[in-house]
């Protein structure tokens, strides 16, 4: 027989326990598939008494997780404690320095520190996975480091955040408002209390930031990534993206473009029919697109206990087997750091929402704004209010909504153009603008 | 610098040109992926002077198969000749034998003889790697096989064959008859000459035995797969889908069941708002539905030269690696012998299209049988042709189509009641069945 592995685990929060279930549960299976027992041996978490759920007689406490990283006992260190600091990075790095493999689901980590974790996993010659830190139960990180190793990416993109796609799906699917539907997702626990890290798209930005730098072989860079959340969508968006065959879904994309690779986070109108589009509820989903051949989706759970767990086991299992890849895909010395496409120069269709003033040549100085900036128009959907119901449309007085399609342009023009519409004075407040992103 | 990993590579058509092609471009990206070179430095294929648009200066050419497979120059094989017998099957066995790792994309091979080399490749102690053999470009057999070393699999069911899934599309799309969409699929490249083989099922069938010992650590077992193929599907069952809120699908579908593991290939419907409902045309997708998580989809590419061959280089990469995976996810005698679930005690929903004879009593004889095995239906949909174009149905005779959908019932009480129906020459020719696959 095979020596188990011996597994340290710290942070015993909903994943932690369910990898504690799943070992225990899958016990054979796991031996089965990964040539060799895997044991949880110790365990540390910041309060010790508390009822998990899970069965812990057997496992060995540990007060401190820099302790248990350098335990002589465990063969891989597991790190479920989250946040980008110590003690998790501390915990971490102590482990790798003492020649064990690591598994973290920790994504603000490895977005503010990957790249040093990697050299340090490397200078030891052990292993740093992280499957669980984006997508949760989705085996993106396996299939984007091991699964195209013969391909060049020109875009990564996916749906990475539960808590947003829900929220858009039920404004969608039920009409409502941004602030009921976050309400909702707060009293299910899908929103945390300050909702802030998740619907402003900065959790977003931190597993794209791990996505593009497996795909295009950089360093990772969440600083240069462009974020912008969902808070500033309206019923109204998704009622006229429905009309022109999109749905609106906060997309985190990375491209490579001739000045380097575009990272951005926005709400983005996707078309219908591509697979992204079909993506609704917590459900999270990755598109690939590699050169040459069609896009490739991987839709599933992005967080949960079980599916996030799952992620974390895999990953366990791939060091039982002895499985050896580098952790950004290639090794250290052979990522770039990535030219930075500056948001300005983002190329692409927008829909643009304005109150235009009801007078006469506002229509007029809105196109001659647009024309200036040599933006071409797929679209315009003008509608008075009024007319819905049947009444004179002139009986309406007051800001008329208007919706513009543009044909690919830049963001630089785009935003030249509005300026100038709105020192025409022609329009009411701010202007609303998502930008288009179109199957390839 | 690590010595290059030297492939030799069996079978030039078109998706061996793109491994050619791939590897020789990729290079430098391949080589910082895979820790290591890769060299295609030999090739064999039937006939020497073609031109296959790739560069095959300084590749040596060997003339046999199995020589190739044997040849001291090379560190792999990879075999892209198909079919289960020689010489594919005799030129991996002596690659194993010769403790080389094997890379094919070969499913018939795999279907009829997977066990034994998987064995064979055991005791020599290399790899046997398959990930094209199984939907092209996408890695389902790397998510299978080692995404989820913690899960047990409740189903695996997919969209396996791009020929009959373009096929129902356009019928679907377009309204068109299945005749005039193979017809088109032909003139494409899309079907076969002789399309049996696609459009009757093996090829998916072939391609779930696959999958389904992998999910679920049996002896892959081709024969006992049930097999429907989409001749018989009219545009009649695709308008009938649509009103019902399904979409008809060719499904692959491996279930565990209190019996064994229930493998079936069919015509589908399937709820419109899953996400396999949504792949169209050739594409390809599978859905994982592991233990205690939501469903996890992966969807693209199933075929062509390059998707293909992105599936080739990545095991080719594992290989460089050093990578060590079970060829069907645990060693050959964890692998267990699935009881088999016989098709008549398949359970679920079903659609049922009759001709009713118009007659006073055909719908009580139709109820009165479907009662008799206790089949509880969930909507009947009938309508007389002539009524459509407003005229009196009365004036239209002959038989009147019918549309049942039932509860979950098992396949020997619908086949029973059936033809209990035909015995009491209510129904006129044979009526339409097609299983309902529901969402977990």
């Amino acid at each position: 027989m095979v020596a188990p592995l011996k597994v340290g685990l710290a942070g015993l929060g909903t994943v932690g326990a369910s990898v504690i279930r799943l070992v225990a549960e899958g016990k054979d299976q796991l031996a089965a598939r990964c040539g060799r027992p895997i044991e949880i041996v110790a365990v540390t978490a910041r309060t010790k008494g508390k009822d998990r759920g899970v069965d812990l007689s057997g496992i060995r406490w540990v007060d401190d997780p820099v302790m248990l990283a350098r335990d002589p006992g465990i063969d891989v260190f597991v790190e479920l404690m989250g946040g980008d600091g110590d003690p998790a990075k501390a915990a971490v790095e102590a482990a790798l320095s003492a020649k064990k493999p690591v598994v973290t689901a920790n994504k603000a980590l490895l977005a503010r520190h990957g790249f040093a974790l990697a050299q340090l996993a490397e200078a030891n010659n052990v292993g740093l996975n992280f499957e669980a830190a984006v997508a949760g139960g989705i085996p993106i990180i396996k299939a984007l480091r091991e699964g195209f190793a013969g391909n060049s990416f020109a875009r990564v993109y996916g749906i990475l955040n539960g808590t947003c796609n829900y929220i858009l799906t039920r404004m969608e699917q039920e009409k409502l408002s941004f602030a009921e539907c976050l309400k909702d997702a707060q009293r299910l626990g899908y929103a945390e209390a300050d909702p802030t890290f998740d619907i402003e798209g900065f959790d977003t930005a931190q597993k794209l930031s791990i996505l593009a730098s497996i795909a295009f072989g950089t360093k990772v860079d969440a600083d240069s990534i462009y974020v912008e959340g969902i808070s500033s969508i309206d019923s109204a968006d998704l009622m006229a993206a429905d009309e022109l065959g999109y749905r609106i879904k906060l997309l985190g994309v990375a491209v490579k473009t001739d000045t380097g690779i575009e990272q951005r986070v926005h709400p983005t109108m996707v078309p219908k029919d591509s697979a992204i589009a079909q993506v609704m509820g917590v459900t999270n989903a990755v598109t690939l697109d590699a050169d040459g051949i069609a896009p490739i989706t991987l839709v599933g759970p992005g967080a949960g206990g079980l599916a996030t767990a799952s992620a974390v086991v895999a990953d366990i299992g791939d060091i039982a087997r002895g499985a050896h890849v580098s952790p950004f895909g290639c090794a250290t010395d052979s990522l770039t750091v990535a030219g930075k496409a500056p948001m300005q120069m983002h190329e692409g269709g927008y829909y643009i929402r304005l109150l235009a003033v009801d007078k006469p040549g506002t229509a007029a100085a809105i196109a001659t704004r647009l024309a200036e900036q040599q933006i071409s128009l797929e679209s315009i959907v003008q509608r008075h209010l009024g007319t819905e119901g049947g009444k004179d449309a002139r009986a309406v007085s007051g800001p008329v909504p208007v919706i513009l399609i543009t044909y690919a342009t830049t963001e630089d023009a785009v935003r030249r153009a509005l300026a100038a519409v709105k020192a025409d004075q022609v329009i009411s407040g701010e202007p609303q603008l998502i930008r288009i992103e179109k199957n390839r």
